[in-house]
């Protein structure tokens, strides 16, 4: 696509482990249409993944941070925008894992201590970030911030488990944010609520297969890939969008408005 | 109303603290409906309220019980079931109460520590009793859970603060758990998303006596009363919503579908 | 059920053909629940069906009407207050037929001028029989009206076809009129969304047979059934009932929540 | 913005009548980011508007057409493509008018004959739009089509009358066109849900100065202005929207997820 969306904008993204992440996706085209920007990710899975590499081909500065500690995130903006010369133009929220889901345990026999970390590690980890963003006055005004979420916010899909739960509660703190900046200086606070995606996060969930292939044939433009994600986020973070706040914005080719689609049922 | 509309059936009602409670009109209306229940509270709601004169006077027993612990949610359900006389066919969740903003926090200020108490006390107490009642195989089939919500989980109320997402957690934990109690044993669980109601807990809410206000003057019904909540979780704990489940039902007057009422403008 | 929840209400129901419509069934438990009501249909229904017999055994008058003529209207609500000696404290409004899809028109061939007789039928008659109501005070404080409608009007069955947009429309006039009618007198107006039903009308769609099964198999409690819809409708009829306006209320096993259900996917 | 987001798509506007009207802001961003379109609009609308001026200037031609004629539609899209030289990427929907409002009906004493007429304006011109594309092939692979929608379709605003049901019955065309061309060639459909907006069919509402003041302190954005819809539009017709579809997007500044703004209040 011939253009430079996002020239002369700055950012932060959050979450991008490997090339099959949605942050990395919204890394690439952000920096093909002309933004700045850093990357974050706690610091185990910046030994784990491949962000170094995004790093040095994008020209983007790595800063580990743990999204649930109030100093890194402080850290982070502050650096941010001394590394970027100037506030922030966006921020990408891509953060989430569930303990329980990844210890078996089923949504009938949670353990409860778990679910806090997970909802800390999820959802609380948005309203830090924003929060940070908000007392140290680091949003550009007109600004964007996204996070990214899934349907189980709206609609039970069983072995999505306590994710549901963390993912209402991110919808949540986007709403209540999306007020509070915008009131203080026309910051926008979305969600995009995305496709079943085949990331390495996403894969580790039980019955994943299933789910996807379902909600591929449910969605008449089939399930959008990583890359269209990374696309309409920049569409979220451009100048085109300046008056969309506090919404849910479902990507999904379709799946959300469907009630049933007879491709599904063969 | 003449009607027996809850005979035979056995209950557990939490949440009633004094006359201005809605679970103390829930209560009221359940036994003249000729139900069966006990009464829970935490050990210090007990000491301010003034349950006990409920209690007597409906012939109900209290039993103390932290809704944040699972031991006492295991004896509670226990103890119930062996006073009632057979297994439950209602509960009523009418628990909420935030940290941050009885201590002051903004929204874009608070502890996070707090939100987390906040969100235990709130609504994973709710995730906690299902689970409780789920393992423990306390409900009697197609039995009904109901929680009492607010519409600030789909819309901003600067004031409500972290409430809101409290109680976005609590509808999704319901939703959740509808599905698996469903198909368990035809167990049913909805939330009510109520009028604000001039409670001991409302009333301490800033601004919100404006919000009440306001919120009447929206809906054309007025906003409902304490005791027509009461009518209606009677009527969802009775057999004649048997296939209504998953649901977040707005008992509001018309609050949540109108857009602009001309008296709210004047 | 040990009750007379309606005992001393009048009203008139709309659309009962036979045994398995959902309208007779509402009549059934009316009736049991101690109501008093007339009972109307379109004149050609009325040769068809076996309405006849209902009236006869519930004791209730049979007027007939074509709901879209609004000198039919004026006659059946005028009329109706003479028989049962007094206003109308509830009415149910169960009417739809596209004739695009009994002419097996597809949805993206659809014949213009048949889609406008659709409306009329399945939704314009509702405003029609609102505002004949509310012109002539027929509704008494506080009373009840009730649309059938269907989660298509949310969501996309490509089967039901230009019934989607009948039932979108008809969910609008329900709120609208639910403004008009609870500022003028305190009368509610709902529609429930009922799952599909084995209606003489449900079976004539294509391909319902296999959206029967998808449904019941995605939804918690299963498909509701006619009987159950009935009682539903009779608690919206009631007094417990009388601060719900303006709402569009999901009576369906919980299908409109479910994401995915693993057991649709067996 | 320095891109040209646009570059080489081909599309329609209908709708365009001053420079107050949203879909003239459309055509103006469109025509900066590199698309060549056609403009269309009803012959008597092209009497008293200046669509001339906006073609000439743009290098747009301008095809009459009513669009509650098929015939005109088959001819409208026929020209566009020779004229274009192509099939169409997008095309914009901003038809709307109610005979009722115009001649001071209120809502509860409609003329339903003019309903009809109000429904064929407003909404299903777009279902017939959409079937003269469909069968006429007339959509490039991954084309886009919008409609301009507003909130009465969810929630009652009393003065906006049987715009409501209008505006319901077009984002349910949208949604069900949404799965035919999504299926057929990857083609998608959605609404947009603008603010308030000072046009000249806007202005004509009664009571519309107090809801646009009202929605424009609710919104913490304040009102979206026209421009930003041509933005947004111009952003939905662009390749980094390819897998949104079925969708009413909203573009409000944030009103659709305010309960409660103190700046209303004041």
């Amino acid at each position: 696509m011939s253009s430079q969306l996002l020239a002369g904008k700055r950012g932060v993204i959050f979450g991008a482990l490997d090339d099959q992440s949605i942050a990395w996706q919204v890394a690439e085209v952000c920096a093909e249409q002309g933004a700045k920007f850093t990357l974050t990710n706690a610091p185990v899975a910046l030994r784990f993944g491949s962000l170094n590499e995004l790093g040095e081909r994008l020209g983007a500065e790595i800063i580990p941070a743990d999204a649930t500690s109030i100093e890194d995130m402080e850290n982070l903006f502050t650096k941010s925008e001394e590394i970027l010369g100037g506030k922030l133009d966006f921020v990408l929220h891509a953060i989430g894992m569930s303990l329980n889901v990844r210890k078996g345990k089923t949504y009938t026999d949670l353990k409860h201590d778990w679910m806090l970390k997970t909802f800390d590690i999820s959802a609380i980890s948005f309203h830090k970030m924003c929060q940070v963003l908000y007392k140290g006055n680091h949003m550009a005004d007109w600004g964007s911030i996204l996070g990214l979420t899934y349907i189980a916010a709206q609609r039970t899909f069983p072995d999505y488990s306590e994710m549901a739960e963390s993912k209402a509660l991110l919808e949540s703190f986007a709403r209540s944010f999306g007020y509070h900046f915008g009131e203080k200086n026309h910051v926008r606070v979305n969600t995009i609520s995305q496709s079943p995606t085949m990331t390495t996060a996403g894969k580790g969930v039980k019955g994943f297969d299933e789910f996807f292939g379902y909600a591929d044939k449910m969605s008449p433009l089939g399930n959008a890939p990583a890359k269209a994600c990374g696309e309409y986020c920049a569409m979220l973070f451009s100048d085109f969008t300046r008056y969309v706040t506090m919404q849910n914005l479902f990507h999904d080719g379709g799946f959300s408005s469907m009630g049933m689609n007879p491709k599904a049922l063969q």
